[in-house]
């Protein structure tokens, strides 16, 4: 006879390290699978400032890796393994994990989101040091600075507006044209109109100049002609990608972005499979309220199998 | 002309700090308000084992001097101020705090609740190191050992059987009849037949009994009888209390036990005031889904406080 978990969850970033927490120190049999680094995007993010508990901020990793551990002690079992499909049987579920069936109880879906990426040289030497894809994480550190933005839809340019906040000036990098609601095209004329932020339309973003080990400027094309800009860092703001692949041939309903869509108890649109963190329809794409969400989901998974084991 | 405030936060425990970590580094003008210890419940807590990001855990104490820093640090004005009433003009919010109006753009309430306490000697001398009211906080502290539990409705029955997963043995002491539905009796039962759980009806717990600084036994009254039961810990599960009362003359829904109502962006039915943690609606009793909400609601407010400033 198969062995059935309490739970699986699929990812092991801030949000199933958070439920894993809480589900292993109330003894329920858990196991987390993750096919790339143990953390998320939280491990792979150089100085988290904001996560609540830390008054000086805490290196991504180190954080990363302290959940981990919180996780680990009460006996959580974190996997390395790729899920490419979940079926659902009813009382228990089929997670297909690396080809094999693993059954369980119930599932945790935390896989995440990624930012879209431009694909350009420095852009990935420079990830979380000069070139940042999170307005609200990382807009603070560039205070009195002069920032590229590349992007033309809604968020692209809520987000510059934003970060007039901090920065002495802003070039605004569209590949064509702009593409944002009329309210947000009005909002962005007044800080055109101040000069604080400079929208340059077709205009391609080629290359990030660095020296000295720091983000300095950058290369696009506008019209045919090499233009440089010069920068203390980069914000990317080109869409989000859901990791939710593995969902396709499931029941689980989506949104149209493909994160995925809960209700008031963090569960999917198919009974006993739960959804958090930045993969979930609504995300704020916060280590905060990643975690948060985790330790709730957890608390109604606990809730969900005590039902299922008195049926 | 009275200065306007961007958002006064009435609470200065972990789910507002969490706020206005992210409120101030985002140059929103941010003032606390709290009448009794900064840090709330997790600062009179003695050791936080599941808020994600300490492998080993963390003193409450600590944990809440660390997240009052961070949010002082972006510029957070924490003040010790008794808030008696909110008061909505529309575009902005009255707070009136020590007689004192003090006017904001928006205000958050995140005030917190209170465990009802029996009032017996031990009690409060032993809060949280022998004496507890949240299971899922502190029941894994209890592996291997001889509990009492104090109350006898719903969430003592549901939290009695939860801690069962512990323990070796609970004594349950409901002071008159058990006041919980059909399910939860029946579940009752099951651990009443398996000798885990020993229900004492119509009796009274009078005192907490303690040697060399530990919680030893608990002391109560049945049938106008002494009764002593020996144990490692006490969970009292008699009651929760929302601090809302500087809520009853306004227009802010309550839920039936005086929790405040709030919508999918944790806004009170008074657009403007949002709410978030212990004192909302649905609230787990949990630090990381206070501080989750917390930045949550932070995030909402400089939106609401955006599209204000925009009219």
């Amino acid at each position: 006879m198969t062995k059935i978990r309490d739970v699986v969850m699929i990812g092991a970033g801030p949000s199933a390290l958070s439920a894993a927490i809480y589900t292993t120190r109330e003894e329920v049999d858990t196991v987390l699978y993750d096919k790339g680094v143990f953390g998320g995007l939280a491990a792979i993010t150089d100085w988290i400032d904001n996560y609540p508990g830390f008054t000086d901020g805490i290196a991504g990793m180190k954080l990363a890796e302290q959940m981990q551990g919180q996780a680990e002690r009460f006996g959580a079992n974190i996997e390395f393994g790729d899920v490419s499909a979940i079926r659902d049987n009813g009382t228990t579920k089929t997670v297909v994990v690396d080809g094999e069936d693993v059954e369980a109880k119930a599932v945790l879906i935390a896989t995440g989101s990624d930012y879209k990426k431009l694909g350009i040289p420095g852009e990935k030497e420079f990830y979380g040091r000069g070139v940042h894809y999170c307005a609200t994480c990382d807009g603070a550190f560039y205070r009195e600075k002069k920032l590229v933005v590349v992007g033309g839809g809604n968020s692209a340019i809520q987000e510059a507006i934003f970060l007039t906040r901090f920065t002495t000036h802003i070039d605004l990098l569209v590949r064509s044209s702009i593409k944002a609601t009329e309210i947000l095209q009005r909002d962005l004329q007044k800080f055109t109109d101040s000069g604080q932020i400079t929208v340059h339309l077709e205009t391609s973003t080629d290359e990030i100049v660095t020296e000295d080990n720091k983000v300095t400027a950058v290369k696009g094309t506008k019209a045919g002609q090499s233009v440089e800009f010069v920068a203390d860092g980069v914000f990317v703001f080109v869409g989000l990608k859901p990791n939710t692949d593995f969902l396709k041939d499931s029941e689980i309903d989506l949104d149209e972005v493909g994160l995925v869509k809960t209700d008031g108890n963090l569960m999917t649109s198919v009974p006993g499979i739960f959804c958090s963190g930045d993969v979930r329809s609504g995300a704020t794409m916060q280590i905060a309220s990643a975690v948060g969400e985790g330790a709730n989901a957890a608390l109604n998974i606990r809730e969900y199998i005590e039902d299922l084991d008195r049926q």
